[in-house]
């Protein structure tokens, strides 16, 4: 007999949240990157180009973990036409001794905005100055208000700037959170005026163009790029690599997917520069930042361990909180049709 | 809101048979393969080889099927000491309009019985001779069993050789087999004795060494060789690839998981040489069988057009029967944690 649980949406939205555990948890994953013979592939990747579609899947067994995760993130682009929303997808857990499933985590991608979010409060926790309190975000979606979020769990934000293509957004946004955070927040209409004068950066567009230029960054800012995602995707400037101590979540990922994968292509970075990964310097493998004088660059491209880290503090929760329901999958031994 | 249906093994069971809905099935999405943009990536694979567990994940977007499934099949083989089945697994069916799930069908690796014993009788369909009316399976699982009953599906099967390194098992399956079907059927000791004068032979074991010779062919048999889904396996010896008219399931996953793999390896086979496939043979693109002498030969690793075709399959069934249960999964828009 095999017990498999099943969260909904909604039951995810009322357990897991975007705290210091999923940062943790996030961070341990990466951390065992470094130090534990963690199984990441290479991610699948389906396109349905007649539907402007595409699936990515992302697995990783990390050692320490109970369960591996393999996420499924459908995205359909002509889905808005029909009232629905482009992203979705869900997460199955399996048990990492056994292979058998333990719970179907049907998040509609919800797991994955928190610990994409986590990833950047990481980031920030290890490379932004302790006393950092300005951030600027570039973009006005759902990953701008976490990754603000997120900072505000590891440094004392005291203030915010948010860019967006779309002025009008940028300052719906900077409403609602000076709303509900109390923040001394603004949008602002020059990508470079939001720039100046911040301790952290983030970007979260689908840009495929640079829209932050290597002349804007200042002395002991640190910025994370975690909008690129897949090869046409572009933020940075590759002249930022220059002026920057650049860590990856994945170097085998954003030398693909990142920034990193740009600067090449412009001849900006050479192809077999070798560059930390944020585990390393988690793990005190790597420094990171050495001086409040450094600039510091985090390519997030978004990795199955953090993956399995969120599903695994998802179940435990939902054990903790008798959240949503089980059903008993009767295994039929040794025979078949 | 997402309405997800949840099949349960025992509900799949039910409804799911090897038989020629399931062939026919199978068929179509092969034949797809050699007429349609279908887009199958390459497998993905994890390994942890902590537990000596590992995992495929396998996907295709078949034009022509609504839905397009990604299957998971761990295999864990400790678990047998713990009283479990090595294999496991589910599929996921999703819209291939939307991308959003429309079934969990946590069929523990049955509908990749079947599907996989479908593409046996695809196989013999369009390779073996129209009168073949006697069978040698070789190897005494699930498969074997499975194997010999798709034969009957699509040629006049009236007697059955089974040969298995263990001999017993080999009895057994031939005890049940004359009880369920009236065969003529016997277990051989001898392999050779079991290819000698069959019409159709089907190799079903994990064999990673050659079982069947080259020297034991006979004109005008029909061979297949569905063991092998891994690089380590290989079920036939190299020298046969000189005496048959080959076909694949798919070259680019025949040439490193396949019986392909291993006669390029042992230099039998030139490893730029080109073959048909069997999807090419269905659509009438590639000749087959021409003449009753020639020995036909097919090479069968398992793909993902046979998870899409068989869960299409199941969630039709599934409807038609008012099977399963139905969970609805709010989808909350343009926010998030």
């Amino acid at each position: 007999m095999s017990r498999v649980s099943i969260l909904l949406e909604k039951d995810l939205r009322a357990i897991v949240k975007l705290d210091s555990s999923a940062v943790d948890c996030v961070e341990q994953a990466f951390a065992a990157l470094a130090t534990e013979s963690v199984a990441m592939p290479p991610i699948l990747r389906l396109d349905i180009p007649e539907y402007r579609g595409e699936v990515d899947v992302k697995t990783a067994y990390v050692p320490g973990f109970d369960g591996f995760a393999i996420k499924i993130s459908p995205g359909f682009f002509d889905n808005p036409k029909l009232g629905l929303p482009s992203l979705n997808g869900l997460m199955i857990l399996f048990s990492a001794k056994t292979g058998l499933v333990q719970s179907l985590l049907l998040d509609n991608g919800y797991l994955t905005d928190v610990r994409t979010a986590a990833a950047g409060a990481v980031a920030a926790r290890h490379l932004a100055r302790e006393d950092a309190s300005a951030a600027a975000i570039f973009g006005a979606g759902v990953q701008a208000r976490l990754q603000l979020e997120a900072l505000m769990l590891v440094r004392p934000i005291k203030s915010a700037r948010i860019w967006a293509r779309d002025h009008a957004k940028a300052q719906q946004l900077a409403r609602v959170m000076a709303q509900e955070h109390g923040l001394d927040i603004v949008a602002k209409a020059d990508p470079g005026e939001a720039v100046r004068g911040a301790d952290i950066i983030v970007t979260t567009t689908p840009a495929e163009k640079p829209i932050l230029k290597a002349e804007w960054l200042e002395p002991g800012q640190h910025l994370t790029a975690m909008g690129s995602d897949a090869e046409h995707k572009n933020e940075i400037e590759p002249a930022v690599f220059a002026r920057t101590i650049y860590v990856a979540d994945r170097t085998t990922q954003t030398r693909i997917l990142g920034e990193l994968h740009h600067a090449i292509k412009a001849g900006a970075v050479m192809p077999d520069q070798s560059f930390a990964e944020i585990g390393a310097v988690i793990a005190g493998k790597a420094p990171g930042r050495t001086s409040a004088d450094e600039i510091t660059f985090a390519d997030l491209t978004g990795t199955g361990v953090q993956d399995t880290a969120i599903a695994n503090l998802a179940l435990a929760r939902a054990r903790d909180a008798n959240s949503g329901q089980t059903i008993d999958n009767e295994i039929k031994m040794g025979d078949a049709a």
